[in-house]
């Protein structure tokens, strides 16, 4: 295992001292138990978004923390759950009085800790809304998850849901904004490589030299098929064709397209991924009017990408377009 | 070897071509030859700032191109120098009736295909001023260097001089700052794997399960020594001491820390090496006032960072916090 750690125990803490150090001022990294704030929570008057998971994806979540975006985020250990009492203390905390939205990646670790903080959370009096996210079509059901996973379209739904909610929109809309960007996304990955996680310290599955995974899950689960590493244009074909047959993506949709990398892929290799993609779309008569091309959800050191696609509509479009101030995600009106 | 690619030969042609679609309305990609341009050049009595060099290293340069930073940057093939044509038509291109400055990376190749480029544009009356970046402390020469490489203080110098430039300060004051910002600026770099170039299509050199290369370059070249490989915090220890005493930074010292990661480090391990800089840096008195941690100055897919520091004064500190506006580096005011 190669990586720039110590023990492999210490790492989300260690991280977490790295993020709270290098973003002073703007985040606030609460410890026992973990969780990351923007620095002016709570806003009064705005829906909070809460999210989080396991460790190992970032940025997300906590790098998405900060206006336009998210009020917090709870990081688990790698690739584990946050708790409860973590989503408990970051919901009371950002709750500005119009209550708090759960955004929750479908797997069932988070899905059952999400209810759980939320219940207790109603308990003492705060609104609640949870929206889990689930736009990963290679499989139904996985290692960690009860129907399909959820992956690129969370980093899309904190966007476009933060800015809904910097513009005074109250819970029940925000948590059916939400909806509607899970309804009208949909994703696939491929991994080349397999990640290591730290405390394991070995891969967590062997891929030959010559074989790629497709539809590998963010965790390294298994996806649909092993097959024999292609060409970039190939992988996009085949990722393509899966996430536009499913919605269906149609001739004449105007598309956000999100061209993710896992963590070891070059910015370079993206950008040969998403030229393949715009070819692909072009000829489908799918036209991409607003693009993200980058490393924001990842695994670990996994090499590899995956490809996201949300229909856009000019709501959608426009709080895309918003104000987003986070270290992860960042531009100007 | 294992890349989202096609033909090794098309890589960089596909890349900008990805580029292009991504950024379109921000930034022009030219093709015959290559560079890439801000969408608005040029801005009309504002210094123009060119640089380029090498492909592989991405977000650098092409990334940086924008307003609060780069007008032009000329991509060369994987790890070669653009050609004096490329950085001529940018040249041209870019001038804005203020004048030119080219901010060259230390490798022999870039440095004088930009000497070539700079006698053809002034033949033609132009004005143009060159700054070579010579930052690493590795070593003295190299594979393709005669001096020390040019390294991650070529991001901060394109930040700090596209603010410069953008509040109307003459291409003197702008070139003066520059070679301030290399004066000021100290950085080394370790490599946990090799990168491999497409078209070699194996990796640049060998490095066992247990070793680590430091002092490692931005292509590959040899660094000071190979060593066993070691902890997080040990080798920030290596790579700081070695930075901190060369300048030399002393207690009491303000600076600008750059965490970067060589292309396929995944974000929570340069968070972990922040850390443990942060408290090096501590122990010797000297205060991070400004951070970048990021993998914004890459080799490829190699494995590793390198350490840059700055020492700043109240002006490179307000430069460095102006508003930028690049896919690469993206601030607001």
């Amino acid at each position: 295992m190669k990586k720039l750690i110590n023990r492999p125990d210490d790492v989300v803490r260690e991280e977490l001292a790295g993020v709270a150090l290098a973003h002073a001022g703007r985040l606030v990294v609460h410890t026992d138990p973990h969780w990351i704030a923007r620095a002016d929570a709570p806003v009064a008057g705005k829906v909070a978004l809460v999210s989080g998971g396991g460790s190992g994806h970032e940025p997300m979540h906590g790098g998405f923390v900060g206006p336009g975006m998210l009020d917090a985020a709870c990081p688990g250990e790698v690739f584990t759950s946050p708790t409860p009492d973590q989503m408990l203390a970051a919901t009371r905390a950002v709750d500005g009085g119009a209550g708090v939205l759960h955004i929750v990646k479908n797997y069932t670790g988070d899905v059952m800790n999400f209810e759980m903080a939320a219940d207790l959370a109603r308990d003492e009096g705060l609104q609640v809304e949870q929206v889990v996210i689930a736009d990963d079509v290679a499989v139904e059901d996985s290692l960690y998850t009860a129907g399909r996973r959820g992956v690129g379209a969370t980093v899309l739904a904190e966007k476009i849901c933060g800015a809904a909610a910097e513009e005074g929109r109250p819970l029940a809309a925000v948590a059916g904004l939400c909806r509607t960007v899970d309804e009208r996304s949909r994703s696939m990955g491929v991994a080349l490589t397999s990640c290591t996680v730290p405390a394991a310290g070995r891969p967590t599955f062997e891929l030959g030299e010559d074989e790629m995974e497709v539809g590998i899950g963010i965790h390294g689960e298994p996806g649909r098929e092993r097959r024999p590493l292609a060409s970039a244009t190939e992988i996009v074909e085949t990722l393509a064709t899966a996430v536009v047959a499913d919605l269906p993506f149609r001739a004449g949709d105007e598309v956000l397209a999100f061209v993710n990398g896992m963590g070891a892929t070059p910015l370079m290799e993206l950008y040969v991924v998403y030229a393949a993609l715009h070819r692909f779309l072009e000829e489908s008569g799918i036209a991409i009017t607003r693009s993200l091309v980058g490393s924001y959800m990842t695994s670990l050191d996994m090499a590899g990408c995956s490809v996201t696609l949300l229909r856009l509509d000019d709501e959608l479009t426009r709080l895309w377009d918003a104000p987003v101030d986070t270290p992860g995600l960042r531009w100007g009106a």
